[in-house]
């Protein structure tokens, strides 16, 4: 019987693996380092000899495993193949028929936003839910899109890219991607830091903000206690987010936004913030979509991954 | 043999009905005036009716027919559920199982904008894509949006309501949903009447706009005999235009975007204000998308409508 599987969530630094059941516990789980050199060409043999070394140790034969899910960074499509992931050197190939070949087990490969939104609608924040956007608010903006239940990649796996939504028209700086003005430069961590300099800069008004170093935390923390500065930027924070959502809806319709990543920390202050804005900006149709928390954190990429191969 | 299948498109004031091969060839089209009295209450029955007379009349029999696809408008779910379609006087109903009742036929439903989709993906200027966002540009800002080869209904039945993304910050004017600065506000043929009124109020500029009464076709027309404040209306609309589908593709990246309705009469110059405004915006990852322009007219949403029950 095929009883197990796993769970990889590729990641820049370090890959993280899962041993899961059917039911989606987690057997055990532990990471291995993600070795870049070389176009990246040792990732996938290091993760099949890690696959075949617990297999070892935990008694468990090929028979026993429905097989690996993967995720990783970069676009890739429903098949399996990833156009380019620049941040593991990767280029243009088919991780699930590479990986199959090396463990000889089925494999199932999706791009690690998608697939952690798969493992949030299992065991996470968007667990009731069928139709969601799981929004990753973390260095940059990530998005995992799921219709009927399955995972929108997209033709060239860009499918959920929402951190490049233009929001802003007249934004000079850049965004990482080249463009301006994208919803990844006012809803990131780091977008948060750029509004909270911007709106400390043009106003003398007090803050425990200027006393050391401004950061998503530090703001929402300063809201929680009632300054008024960090209340300005978490309002320009949630417009342009709510703003950005709405734009979203408008397109898939979604019954939930789960929401992720290190600002989510922050907790539900943040819907607040967040959902009027949302309702103000987004067609009726989608008025009543609901808002929710991830609760999966780092495991949500290998429990999406278990998901993938298991459906 | 079931060789056969209608497709029926409901509309505010007729109902368009084609009898189809499975091959997608239209044997005979016809229509029907749309009955909105009483809630909407005699539509279906007229449908039924209709049918039942063009079956007596061609010789066909149940056994001979896969059965009706029906696309109308407002929201309506996979399972053929509507939520209210206003313009019919339609409440909340199960359109799918209602009318396979009258008719004794299988039935599919969908959103009249969806189906026209599919069927400009099976028959008209979408062929050889599955991913695809159609464009309707005509009183309003329509979209159906197909993933994979199928229909993105959303949640709600609200996926694709793409005239309502909110594009400009500031707008005085209300759209006819409520909100201000929907992407339908610039990029409908109203729309387009809109900019135009603006731009040549804002300048003594001589145009042939002067004379008479604009509409989008007049100001298109002006763009191809090289008049400058009618290619300046159509820089901003394309500007509007190519941001919501950069949008649109930061959500769900289509291989495609058909490009539909009364506007859509300009023909290939459109492409030259959206196509260079959308890769201005977009994320890389959909830089590549095509444009190309729809080509069944008023016969796209009895095609689709045949395609969703022949499927």
């Amino acid at each position: 019987m095929k009883n197990y599987c796993f769970g990889v969530d590729v990641g820049g630094t370090t890959v993280k693996i899962g041993l899961f059941d059917r039911e989606g516990t987690i057997l055990d789980k532990w990471e291995i380092p993600t070795r870049t050199e070389g176009n990246g060409e040792k990732i996938l043999p290091d993760i099949a000899q890690a696959l075949q070394k617990k297999m070892e140790e935990k008694g468990l034969q090929k028979e026993d495993m429905a097989g690996v899910g993967i995720g990783a960074p970069g676009p890739i499509d429903k098949d399996g193949t990833v156009y380019e992931a620049v941040n593991l050197g990767w280029g243009v190939f088919s991780l699930r028929d590479t990986l199959q070949e090396l463990c000889g087990m089925p494999v199932r490969a999706g791009n690690d936003a998608n697939v952690a939104a798969l493992g949030e609608m299992w065991k996470g924040g968007g667990q009731g839910y069928r139709n969601l956007v799981l929004v990753t608010l973390g260095t940059g903006v990530g998005g995992g899109i799921l219709v009927n239940g399955e995972i929108l990649n997209g033709a060239t796996g860009a499918g959920g890219e929402i951190g490049h939504i233009h929001i802003q028209d007249g934004e000079e700086d850049a965004c990482g991607c080249g463009n301006h003005g994208c919803l990844e430069q006012y809803a990131s961590a780091t977008g948060i830091v750029r509004l909270a300099n911007r709106i400390l800069n043009a106003t003398d008004e007090d803050s425990v903000l200027r006393q050391g170093k401004v950061s998503a935390k530090t703001v929402f923390d300063a809201v929680k206690a009632g300054d008024q500065a960090a209340v300005q930027i978490a309002e320009a924070f949630g417009d342009y987010l709510g703003k950005g959502l709405a734009a979203i809806a408008g397109v898939v319709n979604p019954e939930a936004f789960v929401i992720g990543g290190g600002v989510s920390k922050a907790g539900d202050i943040l819907f607040s913030f967040i959902e009027k804005n949302y309702r103000k900006y987004v067609f009726h149709g989608s008025r009543n979509a609901r808002f929710t928390l991830a609760t999966l954190g780092n495991d949500a990429g290998i429990c999406g991954a278990a998901k993938l191969i298991l459906e």
